[in-house]
């Protein structure tokens, strides 16, 4: 999903979708040896960058998402939808998919 | 979805339709060059051109949509109704479909 | 399917059910020369000739439809109930499958 | 679906359910030829026998169905229970599932 | 389904479940021939044996089931848990897929 | 699903969950011979052993489940989330699933 | 699931989400003699290690998990989310999915 935007912080996602970073994993070996980007296992991490405003209840009312920019998520290993801006890419996720914060 | 329509402008999205335009990317490299448009990536952009009243809740009420004519919004990499006029492509989702405003 | 009706004026949608026949795309070029009909795309353009009286909400309300007879709509490529009546084709659509009023 | 039923009169639709029996093609010409009936394309044409009390609303209350003994309605392509009473064959369909009355 | 019931009887069904034994054909001629049972069609005619307590709406209020123990009901052709009880075959059905009574 | 439990009265169900066991075929016929038990047909039978508090309606209300301790019942052909304890099996259904009480 | 974390405490599963951990089968016989892991079957119990809020009712009021922290629990077979931190793997299951609670 190639995108034109010059950063990412123009995105604001709509109803109770969660725009995310996956964290990279550190390419390089407790010894210090650095490894090629592709030996090293996708973390299921991500930092939260924006939230939707929530989506909305049978009467009407917001339903609040339950994290805020800056947390830092575990992610289902399938789903969300894709974003590239610029080499970047981000993630959407439905806040009900994520499934736990991390307190680190 | 070939129409007769001579304007776009013609189409009044029902319930919570939203009608855009996807933005094209720049054929055209940094430096000036021209691409042929077939080496070009889709955007995941597009420009909302209008939208339906909203669909309803269950007492009757409508429920608005999230965007409104002129607001550019991410939209999602599949689904979506295409319909042609002239040679234009354009496209209709439902609200809860498009991924996130696009302010820039 | 086949009907043994004298008139299509005869159907009465029942629920939420609209009567829409699709316009034919003009089989003529711009320069005037006719063209053998199997050329010619299927438009997604139809003209609703009679709709039902809605379906019911959780309460038992009517729940109105969103267009009348006359109305020109874009409707959806799959989907819909054909009808023959004689030689023509119509179609029955969900009032929520139809995608937009075209007011042109 | 065969039954020993001497009468199609017994059956009693249950909630929602309408009986129904197909009207049967004229396996005539215009100009008078009879037809081999396996040559006479089946009409989407009905005639209501019997309906059911209608379905229950969440409260409980009867939810009417839509036609009547004696209705003629257009019925869907596929769909319906098939009944056979002697050699006779009949349809049972929720209501929902009718597409329209025909007033001919 | 085999189990190690003494009678039928002993059966109480759960909720919404109806208890229902198929009515066999006669196999036997108009002419008063016997037939091999392998040649005889199944009906789809049942007796209602027994009938649960009914579901509960969304208030925790009963529903009511539609037929009685005695009724003749038109059972569909798929679908229904089978029991065997010696060498005698039942089947329980959901309320709702009953099709018809039958008054004869 | 192995286990590691001592006891199967160690396993309280969770919610609707109804824990059941399997009444075994006797492997014995009429006249008393003994037979090989993979000839025996399995039951449908199974006892009771305990049950959850119930799910919760909309309003947070418990449902009660449909069945106690002790009771006997008929479970379905398929389905059940089946649990090992030593040698014996056991299966939990959700209430629902369960089809008849039987009272014998 | 890779994962960056120092330690399994730092998730904090969110809405209904249960972190638990497989209970580890003895890997040794009664009579003492050590066993190859592969050979040892997988158990279906776990430990809770956390819980989230519960997720939200109609009426936006929290639904209570039935677990907490430190109970054993019978896991289905299949599905929960696997999260990996060092070497130790981890399963996040929605409260509904868990079958039972162990009190031994």
């Amino acid at each position: 999903m190639a995108t034109s935007l010059r950063s990412i912080k123009s995105l604001a996602p709509l109803l109770d979708r969660i725009l995310v970073q996956r964290i990279k994993a550190e390419a390089k070996t407790a010894s210090g040896i650095y490894l090629p980007e592709s030996t090293v296992e996708k973390l299921s991490e991500a930092k939260v960058l924006a939230v939707g405003p929530g989506g909305t209840d049978k009467e009407g009312k917001r339903i609040e998402v339950s994290v805020k920019p800056g947390d830092r998520v575990l992610i289902p290993q399938y789903g969300g939808s894709p974003v590239k801006v610029g080499d970047e890419e981000y993630h959407l996720f439905r806040d009900h998919e994520l499934l736990a914060k991390i307190n680190e």
